[in-house]
């Protein structure tokens, strides 16, 4: 069977790498022909706006899914006319816009942040974030109010959402399953802890979290339901005295969710497909404690993995704040993670890469 | 940095799956086009005889090695003079003669059982096993000499070797990998269960194993350091009388060890990559008790995995007897395996792989 990923980064690679793990055959459309995913499976490295390619790809593949739901919403409806593409279009042009993802989580009583969209050279309040509105991931796409002086210049003339500046104690990640039979697994609330805007661990499960797991569960089950989605979806959220407030959602495999490839039964990538699939989703208990830590702009230097040491290397070249791979640790407990992570650099990594 | 892979198989698949985590990009040379190999990476679909392309793939690639013994001696030096192939040629020509094979393993004072070469029509004992000495594997090319009557016939007119029949309490694997530079690691001896001649199960830790596993450990260090080999390595053994004796040997990745996938921090196809690579290789200390479940012949219904239960599918159409995948099993004790194990085909594998 033949499994189409729109997008070729290192979340296409790993979604690719885990098809093999069902017998299926991965197929990967990026217009960069050097994309790191394009290795892990047949690469069709053409334009977004190739009409005539995406048409041939969604044909070659039996369903297909995205890495990335800021593939261009015109390509992912070529495609979807020919071959099953899961996560639909709605969870897609809902997270590509910030303030139709706000407008759409308040519908369903999911409580956020205070918002309001602004056009380009509106005026603007003297505090709070400044989000654009489309193309935002990773920190991209915002600033704070308080700290530049021409914000319309800095972000550029385009549609924005300001948002209150919220003083949260920690920030949460609540990644969820959903196949299209409509059954639905949870993976752990965990917490994500982020360096300029861009993660760089993830701690599973979250601390104290017994009184937060509920809440966030019956969230993104409320997303997952209320766009009758199909795959894996993740909630970000933040959590302030005690309470959660949802940041964005992402309608995909999701950063927060690597550790699952060794510290779960099933990992995030294998459900994924398995929902696409409506097999019977995997068993989402973790094995243990798990801890994930992101490789940030350089690989470390290598040295031989300790027991419970996973380390995965996406093959991309080094790059300032680049996302090149990442560590699990895997221990019984809390505190021996802890221990693991203490000397994280000494992890077995590979430097040859790229 | 692009690594080769002769032989396109199950074996050829994992190595490639492996070697994605490790941030390569894996290159697959095998004949057959179809191989559910080539869908792991680039695919080479040309013949053992072509020299032009196996001259273009190993210049292609950084380094290279196989999945099978068996790929002909002469695509083997044709690749080997572009590129770097482990392991060397030297194993590879030693294990594709199993008479070189047993000659070898006594030489390095590897007890094995009493064997004699015999040509076409010579008269041949009336007991013991008769195995030709080229193209073995999975039970293929032997016979039982008490069970038929016209040996040569029925094996082919090409050169034998005669083996003792023996009556062995069980069988056993014992894999060890060794770095370029010359670093040793071994897995636990595990124990081997075959129906027909073809593996169907293994038991990871072997039960009452500790006072054979040094001896199985020394006769694999021999091996290793003997051919000076790069890789790993399996020797399959007999127990008899609480004693053990060689078989034969693989010099390769092997069936007795694709546990080693979810029961330790580093699996047999990641640590023959840290090999061949010249890195630090990986932990080889089991996460718990492991068990091995080869899926043959037809894939079971699918169900949802259950907690420590992990499916892995090839993806290769039925056929009677094939190996179609594996189950690993991982829980703290051999207990709780046990019980995992009585239930092996409702582990949630994948019916569409082909």
């Amino acid at each position: 069977m033949k499994v189409g990923i729109l997008g070729a980064g290192q979340l296409g690679r790993m979604l690719a790498a885990a098809s093999l793990n069902l017998g299926l055959e991965p197929h990967l459309y990026d217009p960069d022909a050097g994309a790191c995913g394009h290795r892990a499976g047949r690469c069709w490295p053409f334009s977004y706006t190739d009409q005539d390619s995406l048409e041939r790809f969604a044909r070659e593949v039996d369903l297909c899914t995205f890495e990335f739901e800021n593939v261009p919403v015109e390509a992912v409806q070529i495609v979807s006319r020919h071959t099953h593409l899961s996560p639909g279009t709605a969870a897609m042009a809902v997270s590509q816009d910030r303030l139709h993802e706000k407008n759409f989580l308040r519908t369903l009583g999911i409580h956020t942040p205070d918002f309001k969209p602004y056009d380009p050279g509106q005026e603007l309040p003297e505090q709070g974030i400044l989000k654009t509105r489309r193309l935002g991931y990773d920190g991209k796409g915002q600033l704070d109010l308080a700290l530049v002086k021409n914000p319309w210049r800095e972000i550029g003339q385009q549609p924005c959402l300001w948002e209150e500046k919220l003083k949260f104690q920690r920030e949460l990640s609540q990644i969820g399953v959903r196949s299209r039979s409509g059954e639905i697994q949870f993976y752990p609330l965990v917490e994500t802890i982020q360096r300029d805007g861009i993660l760089c661990e993830a701690i599973a499960p979250a601390r104290d979290s017994q009184a937060l797991q509920p809440q966030a569960q019956i969230w993104v089950r409320a997303i997952l339901e209320g766009l009758d989605y199909v795959g894996v979806l993740a909630l970000e959220l933040f959590e302030v005295d005690g309470k959660l407030l949802a940041n964005e959602m992402a309608p995909r495999v999701h950063n927060s969710g690597h550790w699952t490839d060794r510290g779960c039964t099933t990992s995030q990538f294998e459900n994924h497909w398995r929902a696409l699939l409506d097999l019977p989703l995997g068993n989402t208990e973790m094995l243990g404690s798990s801890r994930l830590l992101n490789l940030l702009g350089e690989l470390p230097e290598m040295a031989a993995p300790r027991a419970g040491v996973f380390p995965t290397i996406y093959g991309k070249e080094a790059r300032k704040g680049r996302k090149l791979g990442h560590i699990t640790l895997l221990a019984p407990t809390e505190g021996e993670v802890d221990e693991l992570a203490r000397q994280p650099w000494q992890s077995g990594v590979v430097t040859h890469g790229s």
